[in-house]
């Protein structure tokens, strides 16, 4: 069953109407349309934070939603348009890693070029080099919240995926390496490495977890070790640092009312490793 | 009659899905509610200005209407949350203080604990400990607009105030203490004081408002006067302060096409002191 | 045929609550309306912006949409405030420059001021002196919305214009001066200058461009070159200006991948001027 929604995410800001129009262009195509706003305060050009709030959205909407995304710094030279999905729900994104955690925690999604050239011809002498959000990907959404995927579905293709939103786990299963995908308002940290990661391990609470910088951080030397993992933010003092598995299901550094990303001094794809101590059995 | 509003007021921002999300989840349990949002740039936590925020709302909105407010530092805590309401309105909201002015404003506003089993058991295994907006508001915020208020009920309570919220007036009646609720986004400073409150003085004409910072102000000495009260911005010059009735009906320090938080140097919880000055009746 | 759409343009930020407020009043009205957002973060009081932001969203919106514009420094005082509109669609707007763009774009739209008596009737005692948008801009577009016309309109009226929203072309066609409109989201640097000036020009081609500042530029030598037009940001270099036709239609001034305003340190109302370079022809 169709819900006839469209949850759209950007770094289109909100001094501009850009997110506005469109709405407007959804609204001209489909009055009944329910348009939902995820955000559209993505830092300008930050592929890989729009697609960790994607994945956070992701499972909380109905069959049916279309998800449209617009962080788009390559709008107007050749890069291809991705429609896809699945379980009744449809991703339309530019093809420039915006998938990468949309795929990482659903395997079963399927992608295809979006065909743009219907699209094209109806904005005709208006079709704009820089704002495919109003002429190709907003009807695109429209057609595909009323069903009409085969004009829109060109050939399977794979994504292009992020490295930075993936995990390296060592082959002796010893340590886990990942980085910093997103700083969310409160300044929490949200790292690449999810609870099933941790999960693959026989022992994650004998784990030791540190902070590299994204620039040289290859001894350990200089690393910042962590607090260990916590379930609540009241397990720790006011202002005190604590990690803990956020409401994503990712490992993230945070302070109780307070701000990580200024206090510890942290960016997007800085480094975290986690380190599995082998502590001897007592029994 | 239900109108099947919710009202969403959080401290969320819009870098994160995390509004986005709620809707998701309301959406997905009631297609047809209508979701507005107040405002989710409440400053992180600032349990007082998403109280006068979400006062300055509830007279306008119609009934049947949801207020689901998320301003939650205690989140993952043992923090109770509130359901509550009076004249066909609801308001869900953590029990720290957020329905002071509400309840200061509206005395018949009656309050219970959120029975929180069943959306806890609905949530599962994905509740999560930091973002009970998405587990735990949302849900609630459902079933509140579609009547099922039994479930949801627990015992009355008497909700947390803030004393901030309040005006004391000495017993003499030649003075109001009060403080800043709240700054706005043009930089007016918006204070404790109402309407009421002056109408309690026979002669509101005849009233020196004085500015006070809330470290130490005992003495007279170290306090602004602040200009007299006037009606229109338009009464004084670009650029110049003056004190005026707000649109929420509290007393407000403004500077016509500036900020007056800037100019004055004002900050939420300053103290604000109005002394009424008795003038010889010369008839 | 009426969309029942409402467009709402503020600066009323997202601090507050006066962009919901104003849809709690419209949905108490009339509960079937759909509300869209703009922009409520249009730069306080800045007329111009919010004038080229409305002019940006116009053609994109189904007939029946109503435009309730609330950027209004002269709230409470005696300004007008215009209704008006064209080809079904609506514009509720204070009287004091915002109609510039739609006008100049549309030379088809009709203005009539805003008859509020019947409105001030009914906010009654509540009518406030600060905040219109809840007690006159609102209702009215409510009304405008369901087709009451006649309650709304008053006499025809010319709406003031800006200078600033139009270009002065040289009697001797070889040059155009204009302004900063708007500085967008990343940095864009909007001008006055649309497609259709230069294309009352025999050479597009043969254009170079001058930036000047707002202060004083009599002298080509106080001038920066701005390099010449191109058709996609992916004509330049990572960090490398460009002058493109933007996608509402006026020359723009960007940086790929960074901020125009930032990196070559432009201002709204700074001056822009355009010459035409007579080349002799070899054929």
């Amino acid at each position: 069953m169709k819900a006839g929604i469209i949850a759209l995410l950007t770094d289109f800001g909100t001094r501009d109407a850009y997110a506005g129009i469109m709405k407007g262009v959804l609204l001209s195509l489909n009055p009944s349309l329910k348009l939902i706003d995820l955000s559209h305060d993505i830092d300008c050009h930050n592929i890989l934070s729009a697609s960790y709030v994607l994945h956070t959205a992701w499972d909380y909407f109905p069959n049916g939603t279309v998800f449209c995304v617009v962080v788009d710094p390559g709008v107007g030279s050749g890069r291809s348009i991705l429609i896809g999905g699945a379980g009744g729900k449809i991703l339309i994104a530019p093809d420039n890693g915006i998938a990468s955690l949309p795929v990482r925690m659903h395997r079963e999604l399927k992608f295809y070029t979006l065909k743009t050239e219907y699209l094209e011809s109806k904005a005709k002498n208006r079709l704009s080099s820089t704002f495919h959000g109003r002429d190709i990907f907003a009807p695109a959404a429209a057609l595909a919240a009323g069903g009409k995927l085969v004009k829109l579905k060109g050939a399977e293709i794979k994504p292009m995926l992020l490295k930075e939103a993936f995990t390296r786990i060592d082959k002796d299963r010893s340590s886990i390496n990942g980085s910093i995908l997103h700083i969310d308002r409160f300044g929490n940290c949200i790292t690449s490495v999810h609870r099933q990661d941790l999960n693959l391990f026989h022992r994650p609470d004998g784990v030791e977890i540190y902070l590299g910088s994204a620039a040289a951080s290859a001894s350990h030397k200089q690393e910042k070790r962590l607090p260990d993992l916590k379930k609540h933010y009241s397990e720790v003092g006011l202002g005190k640092p604590l990690t803990l598995i956020g409401s994503a299901g990712f490992l993230e550094i945070a302070v109780r009312e307070g701000s990580a990303a200024v206090q510890l001094g942290i960016n997007v794809k800085d480094e975290v490793h986690l380190h599995f101590i082998e502590r001897k059995r007592t029994s």
